[in-house]
């Protein structure tokens, strides 16, 4: 064995030799002495250590864990039509009678993943461009005087801009005159709102989704449904867990809420889908499972709830007019996250073979009980080690 | 070599002999004996055995399909602006004619990812909070007597609230009286549609992503592109494959459909960006795939094609109108998609390293091979082990 | 050791003598046989390549740097819920007067993370569907005889049909006569514009995430916020970095853009919200980083800036009547993305082994140097190798 060693030494031999000599080393096939040791309490020792990280690495946690014998994608392309259907009827009270469907509750309509579903209104009286008394639900917008309205100013949370005067706003209150959208919004007037229908409104969710690697697609609308049954369906847990028409009244007791809590302030749920597809197995397998989550905080009173304002447009003698019209709603956020995972050769044997190294451990544990909690171990490590 | 059993042994050795001898042992270099076996079969059979298992895993899988000596990210940020331009006319027939520009058929008009545009409209009268007989698309809307309709009830999928009579629908039937927006919306009215004209609808996608980890950005846009040729230039899979102005009936046909099927009933169609960048190479090189699939099922009866509802406001002599109207059109979804991957050594080093412990399959082989099949067998496995 | 060779060689030996032997082997412990070699120089090398191997690889890399410790989550569950306030007034000149609050130039009005700040509106005059000359903005439109105008065409960026007459467009200029939404819009006329007080309107951005496979979820409102602060901070990244409410300007300013160059042609910029969140520690030190950064190129000729077009709607006298606007304005994309990890024992262990098995780089480095540089080299491969 004096491989590389000897253009260094002798220099005698020349490179063709040299080249040679290695090339034939080349095909020499080296191996690792190794000692035996017949001692039952060791070779058990060690096979039962081996045994433990066989099972608990390999088996228990790369296998059926991480699945690491399948090439895995997750994030996979997703598409969400969503469809609302249903009726309601606001109270009367001071209000007219109002009949909700879909084209009023509906915010934005087009079906997409993301949606509004108005329980509650506000609506202003009908405005225009010209002046008047600021809200007194606008803080500080009360004043004596005119000197407490400095013209031009606009505040940041109010309706419009000061023209510099105090006007009358009730019998007893003087507020900052405006010249905004005018009458002024008065945002805790009387709304219609249609607590007692909504919980029966239904949402009907399309989930397209296709892992481009895999090249594998799959829908939540199951093939073997047919077109009655989903027609009539509602989604529940336990006794139609693959209808794809969900009650409102279902989704926000799921997410733990009660719907007097959401009506009033409005809110945000999510519906998540979560795909976990094992494509060694049939695609029939492949299922989507629901949950229900409130997604904006209760507790924090700076950010309670849920609303948008919106407005109708009116022409009416060749003036602008508009209805303001401030909406608590129940938000759904169609969530979809999904994985899927297919065999494949190659990184089975990459990580069996990862794994195994973790059996190292093993044998360095044996190696120290042998070298030292052992009867003969002088006579062993003197096998084993052979100093120059 | 008497390392760690002697404290227990001898217990004569101070504790400061130990720490000595096991910090002079520290320095030590260990290497394991090893057996050379000078048979050209064995050489050969493990030499292959390794070629296989490095070209196989190192190059072909771990280099070029896993990249493994990249540092890699997936889901990069993403932004996507779309425009969409072009005019149509709906046919004439029982309707007025009606020039449809951006305003009137793109749905929502903001430019987002998602958006609609509408193919045929089914519009409904003027419509006001009145009573009127409820439509007989409506199912179980027909009646014979007033006790036909329950005084109160709202059905699920009808217009109104039931007054409890039993009114005139037209000459030969009677159908429920309701409180509704009314006349109710019959949708299978006359319809109007753009169908002629749809297919040469113009969207403009534009569309940047940006890696935070690997610090990189990109726009669809290609730099070199001049302002010209962005103007009037079209999506063509071979001709302009970097164009990012895709005509609406090209991105139909590419999915696979026609567009007379997409018009009846709508349809929601994906446009899919994938980005799969080398930044190894040229930023140049790093550019986008597009392809375009349709993503509701067609086959479904119970939830064909793609529609929704939305209402526009009037004021009559201080009475709300509205008409409501029923869109059926064609959903875009832009999805994007993409990964990127940079040279990084440690990454290298470590996956090569993993690899090759996978090289160990090929000496157990052969180890196998010579303990067993090779003619002097005896004499190597004599050499090979050392029993105690 | 005559483990398998046994029935190939011998066939006397029954199969059950066989199995036995077998079984007895499996007991037995195996260990490599090992040369100490006590030289100081290669022992300190040794060393020092482990040293260096586990400092970068094990420590820096798979620890610091890659977190290899942790199981990792990225890509959490996140909903985003928007709320602009703040009042403008758009500057008197041609047009009236006009105060732009949320309702005016928010869209779309209900809170998601994608949306537009109008700045700045060109509005065509009160539309009907009738016929009119072709706007002198649209290229070609111009005309001198009935011929230029062939009857039926419609020009893809035109706003009509062309009646086939070519008719005065004002006292010096014919164009071609169109059936269209008419007046046909001029969008080079006059434009409102908030300019001067965009700047100080608020974005509030409230923002869960959920890590399912983890279980964790976070708030960008910091549970230990106030809800008077809530109402008065504004996001500053030193003074206030957990404030959820942002000025626009300084978002515009933050993203490297100047108010001016974004009022005229409009922008869409960026809000990264960055979660890196750490399990091993305390909750609160899972907090969100805020980045802002222009998504549309100001470069490309081609697509500059953010512009879109809608429609109001008017009936009057029985008559459809439209304003078309078109709206630049400031897009704010609120994107999410975030990454967590908890301490896992499993990956851990594999780890380690796994990035433990480029230390055999070390080895190799040292048998190289022993086999080939060491005064006593031939003394060295002699023990080392035992040629069969």
């Amino acid at each position: 064995r004096k491989k590389i060693e000897l253009p260094l030494q002798t220099g005698i031999m020349g490179i063709k030799d040299v080249i040679t000599e290695y090339f034939l080393e080349f095909w020499d096939y080296e191996t690792p002495k190794v000692i035996v040791v017949k001692s039952r309490t060791l070779g058990i020792t060690y096979r039962i250590v081996q045994l433990l990280i066989i099972v608990y690495f390999l088996w228990y946690y790369v296998f059926l864990t991480q699945k690491a014998y399948q090439d895995r994608e997750t994030g996979p392309e997703s598409s969400v039509i969503t469809k609302v259907k249903g009726l309601a009827k606001s109270d009367p009270s001071i209000h007219r009678q109002k009949i909700w469907d879909v084209a009023e509750y509906v915010k934005p309509p087009e079906g997409v993943g993301v949606f509004s579903i108005i329980v509650r209104t506000v609506s202003s009286p009908l405005q225009s461009l010209k002046t008047c008394p600021e809200a007194i639900t606008v803080s500080n917008s009360q004043c004596s005087t005119d000197a407490n309205c400095l013209e031009g100013e606009m505040d940041h949370f109010g309706n419009g801009q000061k023209t510099g005067k105090c006007v009358r706003y009730n019998d007893n209150i003087y507020t900052c005159e405006i010249f905004a959208w005018c009458p002024a919004e008065n945002d805790e007037a009387p709304s219609e709102s249609i607590t007692e229908f909504a919980p029966n409104l239904t949402i009907f969710i399309k989930n397209n989704i296709y892992f481009p690697k895999l090249k594998f697609s799959r829908g939540n609308i199951l093939e073997d449904s047919d077109s009655s049954y989903l027609k009539n369906c509602t989604y529940d847990k336990i006794a139609s867990p693959y209808c794809p028409i969900f009650k409102l009244g279902y989704i926000v007791k799921e997410a733990g809420e009660t719907f007097e809590n959401l009506t009033k302030e409005g809110g945000v749920i999510a519906v998540i889908i979560n795909w976990n597809c094992n494509l060694d197995l049939a695609a029939t397998n492949c299922i989507p499972r629901y949950t229900f989550r409130r997604l904006d905080s209760k507790k924090s009173a700076a950010s309670k709830g849920y609303n948008f304002r919106f407005a109708k447009y009116y022409l009416l003698n060749g003036t602008e007019f508009r209805i303001l019209v401030k909406a608590f709603g129940i938000r759904i956020d169609v969530i979809v996250h999904g994985q899927a995972g297919k065999f494949s050769l190659v990184p089975t044997i990459i990580n069996i073979a990862t794994a195994l190294t973790s059996i190292g451990i093993g044998s360095f544990l044996c190696d120290w009980i042998l070298l030292t909690f052992m009867n003969k171990n002088e006579v062993y490590s003197g096998r084993k080690f052979d100093e120059v």
